[in-house]
């Protein structure tokens, strides 16, 4: 065991705070990463304040990592020291699965993999993220980081990129495709980069034109407000692809009816209520409503190389750690450009020097 | 003009009686048929009593027609005097747009094509359906039938057929994959007879066990009951494809807890009510939930020929005219197995004797 200086939620009211965790030793599979930078993603607030189930306290939220190898293990063979790497959403699987074996370690039969913080590994110990200084990590889930992308701005990818990537490979996005993009925000502006540098033609659809300037430099082709009722109009049975990254309660008919024969509305999060929708919607034009989730380590790897092929990054805003409380507000007043990036540097504690 | 006779609703709320009606005079690109059968869809009953849009009175529903070639146009080349043709729930379409081009006409941008009975064709006559001893129609709307197969079981997959079919080879039903077929009634009998022969293990889930021997003789690999909730546990996470033939409001996201990695439920029917579900049903395992509307000419001939080859028919009842109201009520009690077919010789009325 040894120590990392991190911040963690002690309980689902309290502020996150400081504090020092154990991480395992590294293993002869093992590659220990020291932390540069970890993004901050919405489902961290949810797990932070038990608002997806009960959590075990402290919780260290984090799952956008982006670091450099720091010591690998004796039988570590894709990684050296020195090298630019990331974790995602998961540490761990059963490796020996059906979906294991085919890439898609998400679907793990045995409970859909090992989650980065919230969960407990295959050594019985919890699991902590990253808004840490270090971690010990199975070379399996570590990924290879493009080389020419800040660590700043490849850190998000580990999550809202992959989440979006995911469904626009998988529903096909690409040159000739009508893609929309429901919410500009972390997930929507990663939607936009991807489906631009697919070669699809993007839309977004955002709740006002206020971020209409971003949304057109980073990719997108047009851009619509949802609060005009127009736009429903206009856009009627339009798009081969949409990808719905709010969480928030949605009118699926009207966004349904957006969707041209054969289209699918996607969803890569998920409201704590139920969605209500008339088949109908579905049916005259034989449309889906699909859900995705993240990706297996395969495509997270894909995604990663065809962002380093791109130069795509996520548009960020780096803080210390002193700021992830002030942060969390931020993101959920949909305050941030467009993703907040912990520097773990920050975590340096003056009465922790030796970490 | 020349008549033929018929039975019609006259209203949304009287019982259907006989009477005459006018057909168009064979124009070059036509074939009269002579009908010899027409199914009994659940659909007729909602439009001869205007519970999907107010229709214009007299409405002679029926869109699963099969019959012999009367007589055909001097431009028509597909069909002889004597051949087994049928037609289903489109007789034109603006022939013209992308969609008609790829042959799926049922998506036709103008209007998604002319239905059989209760539309206006092109020439701005009122359609009128199969319970009549003949119609003329467009070459380019009249399918070849099976040699092998009566006709009367026929008749049916002109909707009931090509509504279950089209989805099951669009979602890849076949060898490997596990296909549920929810309802087990005059679409669902033959969603699993297709499935069946397509090659893909069948489950057929159903109210009750009540008719198991029919679902395995006709094809079904496992039978269960939905009012047992065992089944929902049994089986989750088991099916490919579940193709859902029933109009009644599903709690959808037990059905989809039934689905796989990659997973559809489809709809093939359409309640009145909106359907309601947890979006993490489908962000889980990666599902989708959609909607197919029958099928375009093409793909319906198809699935003819692929009945015709596999000896697949409808289980029919046969009734006379006469009995076309007492069998709405036994549809809308589901007592029937697994279709009602009009025997349509029983239109030769005594006061017209030279129809």
């Amino acid at each position: 065991m040894f120590t990392a200086n991190a911040y963690a939620a002690t309980s689902a009211t309290e502020p996150l705070t400081p504090t020092t965790i154990e991480r395992r030793e590294v293993g002869p599979r093992d590659v220990l990463i020291d932390i540069k930078y970890c993004g901050i993603c919405h489902s961290d607030i949810h797990h932070a304040r038990s608002e997806w189930g009960e959590q075990l306290y402290p919780v260290v939220p984090g799952h956008e990592i982006a670091g450099l190898v720091a010591e690998v293990g004796s039988e570590v063979t894709k990684y050296a020291v020195g090298d630019k790497v990331g974790v995602g959403c998961l540490v761990g699987s059963c490796r020996e699965c059906a979906y294991c074996e085919a890439g898609r370690e998400q679907y793990c039969t045995q409970g859909g993999g090992t989650l980065t913080f919230g969960d407990t590994d295959k050594y019985g110990r919890g699991t902590q993220g990253g808004y840490a200084t270090r971690m010990t990590v199975d070379e399996d889930f570590v990924l290879k980081l493009p080389d020419n992308v800040d660590l700043a701005n490849v850190a998000p990818l580990l999550c809202a990129g992959i989440t979006t990537y995911s469904p626009l490979r998988h529903f096909g996005a690409g040159p000739g495709k009508k893609v929309a993009v429901v919410g500009f925000g972390g997930l929507g502006h990663m939607a936009v980069k991807f489906a631009h540098a697919l070669g699809a033609e993007v839309t977004v659809l955002s709740q006002s034109l206020k971020k209409q300037d971003d949304g057109k430099r980073l990719g997108a082709d047009h851009y619509y407000a949802t609060s005009d009722p127009e736009t429903f109009e206009t856009l009627a049975g339009t798009f081969d692809l949409i990808i719905n990254t709010v969480s928030a309660k949605l009118e699926l008919d009207s966004y349904l009816g957006l969707l041209a024969v054969d289209g699918a509305l996607v969803n890569v999060g998920a409201p704590a209520e139920p969605l209500s929708l008339n088949v109908f919607s579905l049916l005259m034009k034989g449309r889906s409503f699909a859900g995705s989730l993240i990706g297996g380590l395969p495509e997270t790897q894909e995604m990663l190389d065809f962002a380093g092929e791109h130069g795509i990054g996520a548009e960020v805003e780096v803080i210390p750690a002193e700021k992830i409380n002030e942060a969390y507000d931020r993101v959920l007043a949909s305050d941030v450009r467009y993703r907040f990036v912990i520097d773990t540097s920050t975590l340096h504690f003056a009465d922790d020097l030796d970490s």
